[in-house]
């Protein structure tokens, strides 16, 4: 069975490779001509992973139905650019298997991926793919697990028997909601992390916002419809440990800066067009999912307060810590 | 209220700092008499927790029972060594809160530390407090929480209270079990996690690692009558994230070596008498916990073989890597 995989970006080019490693056949889409081109020629996207060798079972186009006529379908776009990719396949065939791969939410509906696919392509079966990965080793062919989650678990466990090697470990679930939460919201919570590992606060206390981050985004999950255990899994705890702890994420590493006690403005100019900090747009997403599901999410607000209004880092630091605790489970 | 500790090694003394900063008035009880003529002479815990200038409102003793005189006391010593620190205050009084801060298990019985406590001040009020702390850090001031659990959520709370300081925020479960089975295996996830690291396996494949360690652990605490989403909060999750991924972590560290190319005898030999890396020993608990409970715990297991056995470590991680997915929830 081939997969077809939609979006050359660092991760979508990352898949292709490990899946290709692993002795799948592999149809690569890109947007870029010149991907088209140089993944086809020189076995190689330098753009978006510059280095990597590609193995040959990789084979690139330009489109997006020829990536949608294999046996299973990964869309990995850019979050905001997921209802464009899905448009891209609108006419894809009945019950086809599509694998999300973009983390987040759609700031302008507050939707998640699945959310959006559901309009668009209502005909397939959808599903996510999410969890604790950096593109650059997955690519390499280092040792990495994913959640694979669909409405059916029947559905997930074959989209897991397709895509798994030996490299590559998906575990399966049928909570879709509960799968996607956690990656939305952990480059908020990593944001966080990073301000006070910045400003010098220590492990411990980067641990305990961890886990109380991780808490924040279980209280959401469960209030649309997931279940609280989904986020101990490689969706929740993994991808959030691995993001909110690695100077390789652009969030935290944003965190650490500001911590550090540069200002938004500063960091964001240096960065400005080389990269997308998603949790500082997320942050302001939150803040209106908090409200309209009555969700108490004081870690992801005092993000929103640095980043979205401009509050002193301290004082934001403070107010959390003089929070009561009353009424606060463990 | 008054808060007697009874160990004056880092953490006790780390605790002792903390509270009395928070402006609360406490007996340190050590056994050694130069640690007590220099907490009370020079404000300093020399052996221990050297350079940090203690707080005069810590009053050292060497005698047990009056530490247990105080209105809540904590008893923190090496996890081997509770029942011995349970059987100096066996006349302690009716209903007091005994906090008990070691983490483990009794290699000998394969008992809880509230186990060993029940069995010798079964009069006592039982609780834990668990977290992820490192004691340098919470000497220091810095911010941290921990869990602390008792059989009745009251009392849990009310000790809460008792404790808590501005910078040390303790979070109320009456979950007695699940708090402690955290802290009891994360050291042993902590060597798996440290090996992968070592390896140059990267990050990605650490928490990977992490999460399927955490599904262990709570695999296990469910079957000694725990909840599972106690093991989200900071005894569970909390823990296994600040220990598994800090080379401040002994056991941590120790992986590391491994997993460089070193031997174990080879470490142990270098770190003989400085320090206890208590995962190498309860990994071996954990096996006889896994097959007397029914309890699948492969990295454990490949832990064991690596520190007990001496199975090759490529050998093992090939095993684990290779293990079918049919049947494991994600």
């Amino acid at each position: 069975m081939k997969i077809g995989i939609i979006g050359a970006g660092a991760w979508g080019t990352a898949l292709a490779q490990a899946f290709a490693k692993g002795g799948k056949d592999v149809i690569l889409c890109a947007r870029e001509e010149e991907i088209v081109a140089s993944v086809n020629g020189q076995h190689e996207n330098a753009l978006f992973l510059p280095g990597i060798e590609l193995d040959p079972k990789i084979t690139a186009t330009g489109e997006p139905m020829e990536a949608a006529a294999c046996g299973v379908v990964l869309l990995v776009p850019p979050a905001q650019y997921l209802r464009a990719a899905c448009a891209s396949i609108k006419d894809i065939e009945e019950g086809k298997p599509v694998v999300i791969c973009a983390k987040g939410i759609e700031l302008e509906s507050g939707k998640t991926m699945t959310g959006i696919a559901a309009e668009i392509i209502p005909q397939a079966t959808l599903a996510v793919l999410t969890g604790p990965t950096f593109a650059s080793e997955i690519a390499k062919g280092l040792p990495s697990a994913v959640t694979v989650a669909s409405s059916r678990l029947w559905d997930a466990e074959n989209i897991c028997a397709a895509l798994a090697t030996r490299t590559l470990r998906p575990y399966a679930s049928d909570d879709l909601i509960g799968a996607q939460i956690g990656g939305a919201v952990k480059n908020v919570i990593a944001i966080a992390c990073g301000i006070i590992a910045g400003r010098g606060l220590g492990d411990s206390a980067r641990a305990a916002l961890m886990t109380r981050g991780l808490a924040e985004i279980a209280r959401l999950a469960e209030k649309l419809g997931a279940r609280r255990e989904t986020l101990m899994g490689m969706c929740g705890v993994g991808d959030l440990m691995l993001t909110a702890s690695s100077m390789q994420s652009r969030n935290y590493s944003l965190g650490f800066q500001l911590g550090q006690g540069r200002t938004l403005d500063d960091i964001m100019a240096e960065r400005q067009g080389k990269s997308v900090t998603e949790g500082v747009t997320t942050a302001k997403a939150l803040m209106v999912m908090a409200e309209k599901y009555g969700v108490d999410m004081p870690v992801a607000q005092a993000v929103y307060k640095c980043v979205g209004e401009g509050k002193p880092i301290d004082a934001t630091i403070a107010e959390i810590m003089d929070r009561p605790l009353k009424g606060e489970a463990a």
